[in-house]
């Protein structure tokens, strides 16, 4: 597993898979996969969320790092269990010790899973060996698809279910970088590559098309901004969260 | 991993995922599910496949079972690198050592993955800790996601990657049942648990609505009638395949 930025060889040309959400940590593992000089191929899911402004943002994303982008259109509202493939409001105004307490509402069953599985289909056919996805287990670590022990699993899942079982020097590696990193420090990683964060969308649940600043999501975006020190270009329907 | 059949403990009223194709094997699964005691959630999938045969089986068979049926659209066909998904013809009038030798074009990169994620998806929404793959390693090993060792690395994975991760004595539990059984055994069992295999279908490229009988399934499957001494229901276009 490749959870360590430092860990992740240089590219050099080699395809490479990377999930993107149109959200912030997805965009700074983009622009770092293309540092590293892979050729990035984008990967977006329209799953059932409640607004398309994040697959917007991942088109913008791709397009400005010259990545190509394949979006998939797969029903997860048809298993339900989600306030995010719901219509079950999703949280707000939580702060950092509720946020931490539980899984929360807001976690899709599988959805990382989901997500990774399609980009192993993906990484199969395009003889690209390396999957990145912007799980991060410092700011959010409730979701279990975003922890350490689900990327290692996943990755020795990836090496058996597909034809490079049969092939002894090659292995998928499973990347994800931001793993160990807080907010400020994926921001200011992706500021000194260049991201357009404005560009970007995190927030659950728009007001008006802008950014709700109650979610979980938009006050941790929020916070790693002024922690990073950098402006904050998202626009809010009623201004930025409180900065606790 | 309960790869034996044996190792299956009595379900008792427990909800459980079975994965079905509308073949064969994922029918017997079913009735061997049923069986046990569990109460059955099929789930197929319309992933782009060259005909719908097979998910016409599928709505068949969970109905013979008193089993509910959820069909997830998800296309396959974006990724490629199939026969079954693309138009690369299938092989046809293979000896058995032919379809030994390789992983064949008719291996679709990850699909075993990309269905079990769903399933996983659903059992955690159903409170369902048991998962059923039609898997058999015994009469055509040449799919890597149809071996033991997937199997194992997915049920680890399974447990990691959900909300199970946090309870200590709650695990999920893939089943593939059929994974040392021969293909002879798989139709006894099943011809003993009722199934009607003439409402299964296993043909990769059907003529004229019927099975072509000169495909790898097809022959596999009608050597297995043969083996058990059980007639073959399956209607050819142009007679059964030669039993060699």
């Amino acid at each position: 597993m490749g959870a360590a930025q430092d860990a992740v060889p240089p590219g050099e040309g080699a395809p490479a898979v990377v999930l993107l959400s149109g959200g912030l940590d997805s965009a700074t593992v983009l622009a770092m996969v293309c540092e590293q000089g892979f050729v990035a191929h984008g990967l977006a899911f329209r799953y059932g969320q409640r607004h398309a402004h994040e697959l917007e943002a991942a088109k913008d994303i791709a397009a400005l790092q010259n990545a190509t982008l394949q979006i998939v259109d797969i029903d997860l509202r048809a298993f339900g269990g989600s306030a995010l493939t719901s219509d079950e409001p999703v949280p707000k105004d939580r702060d950092e010790k509720a946020m931490a307490a539980t899984i929360p509402i807001t976690y899709v069953p599988a959805r990382n899973t989901i997500f990774l599985s399609f980009a192993l289909a993906k990484a199969e056919v395009l003889n690209a060996r390396d999957l990145f996805i912007g799980a991060n287990a410092v700011d959010y670590s409730g979701y279990p698809d975003c922890r350490p022990a689900f990327i290692s699993a996943f990755e020795a899942l990836a090496n058996v279910a597909t034809s490079v079982v049969d092939k002894e020097d090659e292995r998928f590696r499973v990347h994800a970088p931001l793993m160990n990193m807080g907010k400020a420090e994926i921001i200011a990683t992706g500021h000194r590559l260049g991201v357009d964060y404005g560009r970007t969308w995190s927030c659950y649940d728009p007001e008006r098309n802008k950014a709700c600043g109650r979610c979980d999501s938009c006050k941790l975006r929020h916070r790693g901004f002024v922690d990073a020190g950098i402006d904050d270009p998202t626009p809010y329907a009623v201004g930025p969260p409180d900065a606790e």
